[in-house]
Parts: C-alpha cells; structure tokens; sequence
C-alpha cells in the first residue's frame, strides 16, 4: 500500500502507550502478562488500517489482539480505530515482521492472521513475501503445536505460491476457500481493501493451516 | 457426465482390440510389452470422450497413454477418435479407477492425469472423489517415486476438497495454477468439458504433484 509519509506519526504512536507499545522487546514472554490474563494472543502481521484486528477484538473479548504494523504513517489510522472502540485485549505495534522473535517467546503467540499480504510479484522479492519459508521459520517458533496460521488475499499469484510453499514446507491445510465470500465461512470480518475489491466480484482466497507434529 | 445408454457399446468396443484393451489383468506388467517400447506410460482416469488423452498422444509420440473410462457408452466416443487418430501410443481401457491395482503392476505408471473428475458433492460419498485418501494410496502404488499426479477441474468444491486431501496425505505441490487459462502454462490440451465450460468465463483450478520420498 502506498501511502503519504506523516512525519508526526510517531508523535501520536508514542503519545499512547496504553494502545501502541513502545517497549516490545521488553515483553518477550510477558505479553499475557501486559493484557493482565492468560487468554489467548492472536497477531496480525501487516495491520494496516486495523479493521480487522479492531473487528475481531471487539468480537472476540476472551482473546488478545496484537496488530503489527511496520508502517508508521499507517498504523496511526488503525491507533484512531483503537482509540475508539476503547477495549483492552487490542495492542498495536510498529516492528517489521522479520524481527518478530525478538519480541515473543516460543508458542507465546497462538495464531498468526495475515491479511492481504503485499504480494512482492518480483521473483527476486519472493523472501519479502510472507509466506516465503524464512517466515514460516519464524511462524513456527511462535506458535504451539495446535497454533494456528490463518492467511486471506485476493492475489492470485501469492496464493499459488503460498500453497505450494506451504507444502514443501509440510505445513497442513486444515480449511481452504477458493472464493470465501461465496463459502459457507461465518464471522468473516472484512479489511479495508477486502471490503473494496470484493464488491468488484473478484475472489478472495483463504487458508487456515497448522505445523505438522 | 449423464449419458445415454448404448446397448450395442460393449459389441463396438470388442470389435476393436487393437486400441480396446479387452484382457487387462493379463497385463498387468507387461504394458510396456503391449506397446513394444520402454517409454513411459501415463493414464487419465476418467477419460470420458476422449479428447484430452487422444490430443496428448498425438502430441507426445514418445509417450505411452492410456485411457480409462468406465462407462462403456462413453468410451466408444473416445474410440472413435482413437480410431481416427490411428497412432500406436494409445489404448483404452473400461474398467473402475478403484481396481487398478488389479491391472498394473507397482511403479508401472509413470503418470495419472485427473480431468474434470466427478465432484461427488455429497459428503458421504466423498470416498468416490478420485482425490479421496483411498484413491491416492492406489496411485502412490502405481506411480514410483517421481511419478506425478495432474489434475484440474472446474470445481471449485472439489478442488478445494482435494487441496486438503493432498496436504493431509502428504502429497507434494509441484505447481497450482487457480486460473489455467490465465496463467503461463503452456501446451495444455483442452478436454471437450474444459472447452464448453471456460468458454463461459470460469476458471479452471490445475496442478501437478508427486508423493514425498
């Protein structure tokens, strides 16, 4: 997503730590701690806006939300949506997704949502893509056993690599659509740009997966 | 694919031994034999009127194919352009996919090509899917061990279906393609089903995959 730079983004992210959390490398292994329970913590990788991770908070009381965006001018949009639905099991944080093992402990975190991931058509960009086993590596060290990793797109090309990539990877399907608004999937909670380029009829794809035992 | 039903099928098929392989458990490995050369035999499962398995052998005379349709009504389609073809690397057989087994030896296949299979959309008979775990032990005896499975369709539910069957059995993506028509794969020979059907503006699902060593 492009997006216009807001040299006072940071401002406003340090200007609310009860919302976006200025310390993570502090909380490896003291997240349940931080939400104060030990109900379990999803992450969003690549947050944007936050539609999603607010959605699925406000839905979800029992479950903590970490929305993870690296994009500061970005995550300020999903900090006002925070602020506004005033919950407590919602955090946000600006880290890149690659760093994420600084910041939790192994299996700290039990699922992992990745939204409409930039797709890095470029072959020579295929590390970026966050799908790419380098990440399942990393996905894998943060999840338990029984974690689950829960991936939606519209693009057709990074869902064609993710399944391949899943399999070489020996990473287990548990759920797949194929055209989820016309499945018989309940409680999907729609991001911003799902919400605008699916009333243009194009598919949208989604997994739910698992590391093999 | 319904069907009317051709009493006089069995007579025109027995009057063609030549590409109607009337004796098949008797050559259960000797195929090679029956051809009269070493080169690799690939068999679709399904065959119904023939197009994609007679176009394939014209287009690979270094391949050995074998047609598989188990309605006989069906199959004298499949004859007629196997007659017209008139190449000797092609055969037709009408037996049932589930007893294979019983018609080639371990290893003997080196291909099995699955086309617009019947979805089965019922539940309880999932186990009639040619992607169900049942069917894909048949094909894991029959292929070796870098023998590969390709399938498409345009269904979504059994694509998805088998996506899943695939993942929990372990079988290996080698490539996907969610819209055939609109990727870069090349040489594919359209099945008369494939042809009606895309012509409408729906995509073919495809892959390709082996058994994990």
């Amino acid at each position: 997503m492009r997006v216009k730079h807001k040299p006072w983004a940071r401002d406003k992210i340090l200007a609310h730590p009860e919302v976006c959390v200025a310390n993570p490398e502090e909380l490896n292994g003291k997240w349940h701690q931080l939400f104060g329970n030990e109900n379990p913590i999803h992450i969003e990788i690549g947050t944007g806006k936050g539609q999603f991770v607010t959605g699925m908070a406000q839905a979800n009381p029992d479950i903590n939300y970490i929305g993870i965006e690296v994009v500061e001018s970005v995550l300020i949009t999903a900090l006002d949506k925070a602020l506004a639905a005033g919950i407590p099991n919602l955090r946000l944080l600006s880290v890149d997704g690659a760093d994420l093992l600084e910041y939790f402990e192994m299996a700290e975190v039990a699922r992992v949502y990745l939204n409409f991931s930039d797709p890095w058509p470029k072959k020579r960009h295929a590390k970026r893509r966050l799908t790419h086993p380098n990440f399942l590596d990393i996905y894998k060290a943060l999840l338990p056993a029984d974690g689950e990793i829960h991936f939606k797109t519209d693009n057709r090309s990074l869902f064609e690599y993710s399944l391949v990539a899943f399999s070489e990877y020996g990473v287990l399907l548990t759920y797949l659509s194929l055209d989820l608004h016309n499945s018989e999937f309940e409680g999907n909670i729609m991001t911003e740009y799902e919400e605008k380029f699916s009333a243009q009829g194009f598919p949208i794809y989604r997994l739910e997966a698992r590391f093999k035992a």
